[in-house]
């Protein structure tokens, strides 16, 4: 069913009269549910003043919605000349920036709008700032991600290795209610930890290592995405320990600034001049966090390069990091969400150090 | 290391002088690398006596390799200024079907190219004749299908799900020699089966059911895919037995004509007519088959619309069904490959009547 707030605000953020959307998250953002067209068309065309058109394969189904036309086609359609019956050929059409070429070039070619460019800012812009049933379900969403990091620990053990340790998060995830990942979980120990990139091998644990766990679920379509580093049978050394505590310190100091109206490069930078005071700067080698919501990465970063203020209702990580491959990797990680007079940080699971036995 | 042979097939194939190839998987096909780019913008430009230059984002790694030149950019390079002082402006660029508008739009803007058509057909021609190389490696994912197959009709038991056997099928892959699916596995039972779209869910099998799997793996890259259909605890009914038997026979039948230089349309009809005249016509709701390999469904179809003929060393399935909701939904699907004189089917478990106890 059509979300009609969500879609208004789209359209006040448009710079085009007609938007034709693409992104299936984004389709899921407006109406409510998930379509997976794979390599086929999938389109909702929508303007000010005039009834949203969704296009759409005769395999998939749409409600009944009075909100929304449907208009369905098969794959031997002329889908250019279908579209052409509903664009407003004198004015421009903002289209999806993920449409792929093969939709895109014939529309150019048959002229279905005065011209084209990317219209989907207007909804990522609108995605940004989440609404009261969005908030509610990430935060659920969340605290399946704080009591599932309770039991992944519990996974580690003598001769495991990160793969049979990944192997058994989705379960715990559905136990838990959730319906799946938001991402392939990150499980990584020892030096592995010390790339951000790594993804779970045959690496057994052992004695001293740190094991890191970036690992997020999806709970009725929206995301989480927490970090945390272990210690496995053995504290930190004192380097170690510095470095751990360096990354909480980053990443409490970033988080307590937070309210509406604070350029997200700010953040980024009080994150980064703690660890580089603390003399690892150039170890911290990623954006410090990424906003977040029916996608796990989702438009909008918290980095150097993003002048952007805080909104309230922006929702986006906080995971600063330290990646040095002889003593430690080390990430910390968790969502917050941007209220009207500061900051919530959604997930519980505590900072502190803490072995695995 | 960059494969000249099939890169030398796509530009015999090319209707342009110059293509930018972005597909990972045709990139695989070229490279005998995967990428994962996400979001960021990946591609290979190729042309008739040029080097070929491989666009590549900082955060992804290419080997040395003296056959081609990598061009490493990073996310806050101007991308666009970047491709035009490589690509002929005085030409039509061949872009890749799935190229998204965000990059497209720019290109046309800063016309890179003198005018932009789709060129990736050329790489979706040549990958539609498997090389040597391809046809052992499809064969060996067939094999550790068929293997496989008859370790999962085994999970099935006395008050199992859909979902809990389909979560197993991922580790006897797994140990079997397979890297991944090649997708999502289904499996179905009973009146699911009838639906060919359906997805492991929490119906438990019960005595008279029909159990079915399609599925499949992923071995160094190369796709297998493979559908039987089993009957739990009982045997069929006669209607059941006659609906087995026709799809059965289709199967072979439609296997049995194979040979270079068939419409592939004549391979469909020979097993819808033998179907149809069988009375279940109208249960056979979808095409016969697709083509197969770096991807699960490649660019070419067994289906009423694809008059093309086949050619030695083409891969697809042969997949008729019936999916009568209230008998049997049933599936016999194998892969088989074209050879020079007729064919081969890379599958080799039975498609007898078998009952699971």
């Amino acid at each position: 069913m059509l979300k009609k707030e969500r879609m208004n605000r789209v359209l006040e953020k448009a710079e085009q009269d007609q938007l034709l959307i693409s992104d299936p998250c984004a389709l899921f953002y407006l109406l409510g549910k998930w379509f997976y067209p794979g390599e086929r068309f999938l389109g909702l065309l929508i303007g000010k003043d005039r009834k949203p058109v969704l296009f759409l394969n005769a395999l998939f189904h749409y409600e009944e919605d009075p909100d929304t036309e449907t208009v369905t086609f098969s794959d031997t359609d002329d889908l250019t000349a279908m579209l052409a019956e509903y664009t407003d050929h004198s004015k421009p059409l903002g289209v999806d920036k993920i449409l792929p070429a093969r939709f895109l070039l014939p529309m150019m070619e048959q002229k279905i709008a005065s011209s084209f460019a990317i219209g989907s800012l207007a909804v990522d812009l609108a995605r940004a700032i989440k609404d009261e049933e969005e908030i509610a379900l990430m935060k659920k969403s969340s605290k399946i991600n704080d009591q599932a990091m309770v039991l992944f620990k519990r996974l580690v053990h003598e001769g495991v290795t990160e793969r049979e340790v990944a192997d058994q998060t989705l379960d715990i995830y559905r136990s838990l209610g959730a319906e799946g990942f938001s991402f392939e979980p990150i499980v990584a120990f020892g030096a592995n930890a010390a790339d951000p990139h790594h993804m779970p091998d045959d690496t057994v644990v052992k004695e001293g290592d740190a094991v890191l766990f970036d690992v997020g679920c999806r709970y009725r379509g929206y995301c989480s995405d927490m970090t945390r580093t272990f210690f496995y049978k053995k504290g930190p050394s004192s380097e170690q320990e510095k470095i751990y505590n360096l990354v909480r310190r980053a990443n409490e100091e970033a988080e307590a600034m937070l309210k509406p109206g604070v350029p997200l490069c700010d953040v980024d930078k009080k994150a980064r001049d703690i660890i580089t005071e603390g003399g690892y700067g150039e170890y911290f080698t990623h954006r410090l966090g990424h906003f977040i919501g029916v996608e796990d990465h989702e438009y909008g970063d918290v980095s150097a390069a993003n002048p952007r203020l805080t909104e309230a209702g922006n929702i986006h990580s906080i995971e600063p990091g330290i990646y040095f491959p002889e003593i430690l990797g080390c990430r910390i990680e968790d969502l917050v969400l941007i209220t009207e007079n500061g900051y919530e940080v959604l997930n519980h699971y505590p900072h502190d150090i803490e072995i695995i036995d």
